[in-house]
Formats: C-alpha cells, sequence, structure tokens
C-alpha cells in the first residue's frame, strides 16, 4: 500500500477514494447517499505533446481527448479528475459518450462493458491553484485496454474538513 | 445504487466494502492499516451441478474450482467470500494461484494483469449460519475476462460493530 494511505492525518474517507482500484464515483455515492454531478471544465481533442506521448505511448502529433472535469455532491468539490485518452484506441461506441464529458468515467466504462484494468501509478501530497493553500491528495493511474493504455488519470482530492461525513 | 447501501442502520465501512467495483481486500486494507489475512476453509475442483452450471453458463459436469475464505484482519472475521470458477476459462498461469486459496482474487488478477470488468447481480441482508444470529448483508457478482464468466462470488459481511473503524 502506498505511505500516503497510511497517514492518520488523512480523513478515512479520502484514504479509500484515493486507495480504491475500482471506480471513485461510486465509492462517493455511497459515502454521501447522494449522486454524484460531473462539472467540466474543459474537454477538448488535442495533437499529443512529447510529455503526452510519453504518458500514454503514443506517437507525437496523435489526437488525444483532454478532459478536465471536477466531481460534486452538493457543490462541493471532492475531486479534480484530469484524463487523456488517445482517440485511436477509444472504441467508436464510447468516444461520443466521453467526449460529452459529463458522464463519469467508471459508468461508461461500465455501461460499454469494457474489461480493463487500473494501474496506480503515483501518490503524493502537493498543491494545485485549484485548491488554493490547501494540501492535497494527487495520485496518477492508468486504464490498460487490450494490453495499450486506454487513459490516463490524474486525480486530486482536497485534503480538509469535508471528508468527515 | 442498490437500496440497501442506502440503510443508515449499515455502517459506512461496510457499505464502502460491499458498494465498490473494486477489491474488498485493497479497502479493507486502506481501512484497517493492516493486511488482510486470507483464510481457507475449502478448496476443492468439482463437477458443475446444474444450479453451478447455469450461474456460470457452462455444461452440467464441467470442472469448477469452488473455494470457501474468510478474509480477517487482526483475526476479525470481516467477508465470508464463496467463489465458482470454471477451471477451462481460468489462464493457465493463474491456475496455481487461484487454487493455492490463500491469495485474494483482487490481488490474482491484479499481479496477472488481467483485463476484466465485474457485474454486481444481486444485494440482500440475510442469515447465514457461519454467523450464528447475525445479519449479513451478502452480494453476489460476477468477474467478466473475454466476455465469459471467470468467476461468480458471493460475499457476505457480517452487520455489527466491528466495521466502526
Amino acid at each position: 500500500m502506498q505511505d500516503v494511505l497510511k497517514r492518520p492525518d488523512i480523513p478515512a474517507c479520502l484514504r479509500i477514494c484515493a486507495g480504491t482500484d475500482g471506480s471513485v464515483t461510486q465509492l462517493l455515492e455511497v459515502l454521501t447517499g447522494k449522486t454524484v454531478r460531473v462539472e467540466t471544465i474543459y474537454q477538448k481533442v488535442v495533437k499529443a505533446t512529447p510529455e503526452t506521448a510519453r504518458v500514454l505511448g503514443i506517437d507525437q502529433g496523435e489526437e488525444v481527448n483532454d478532459r478536465l472535469v471536477t466531481l460534486k455532491v452538493d457543490d462541493i468539490v471532492y475531486v479534480l479528475a484530469k484524463s487523456l485518452a488517445p482517440i485511436n484506441r477509444i472504441p467508436q461506441a464510447v468516444r461520443t459518450d466521453l467526449m460529452r464529458a459529463d458522464i463519469p468515467i467508471g459508468r461508461i466504462l461500465r455501461e460499454h462493458k469494457l474489461e480493463t484494468r487500473r494501474d496506480i501509478l503515483k501518490m503524493e501530497i502537493l498543491h494545485r491553484d485549484f485548491f488554493g493553500e490547501l494540501p492535497v491528495l494527487s495520485r496518477e493511474y492508468r486504464i490498460i485496454y487490450n494490453n495499450e493504455i486506454l487513459m490516463w488519470i490524474n486525480e486530486c482530492f482536497p485534503v480538509d474538513e469535508r471528508w468527515k461525513m
């Protein structure tokens, strides 16, 4: 287990959401008893930079779906999530849903019955402008499909009292 | 979400473990900060009964790995888990690990890098001799691999104070 997940100063509910290899949206809904709302900050198709190409294992210049969303319950932001997905690897039927951007990724994978696995790459405490002075638990992981990276995801969870549910 | 998961009389930590579409073992380890131990009650290869054949979508008489284990932390049982897996559908490399029976299934899938999905079938409150008079939250789900049922699992979680962590 990642060391961050053992820190007693991190609320248990946050540790759970950051520690799962399943859907975070689903856990948030169980924890709060309410529906999670996805709010899109941006969603665009971009050409892969050298860094993006490296992270996704694709060629520079290939098309990538780049989306930044928040997961909210009752107008409280629990997660800021960035995802990068190479367009050519997204099954055609999934593409429309993914580019609509207001559907949680876990739900998209489930509805399209994709068989995948998740590889946690990194977990650390840092700061993000979006959350101002608050420390943030950040994790990076990949969703693997057909032995290729379907998606690279970075989720940031603000570390504060909002997780005392 | 299943109605059972909204019941305020069910401890939050139990609702989380029962509600995840990821690994229960991993969540239990995050919740307790300790390693989960798998204890085997039995593990055997059996011929599929008509009922087992129906549940797994195989022919009657086919070989099935039948295992019953508990997940324990500090000698406290959190989960009683029964799994049925058609031998012919288990990739060769995975078979040995699965039949050793003391490795959690989530860890086996991860280590062998299997791409899968989980379908929750049912969730209900009932009784099980193993837990005596205690009510038990029981869930059934299937792990799908290559569009076939790799495993049918029934997890039973005793509903009591042990989940107040």
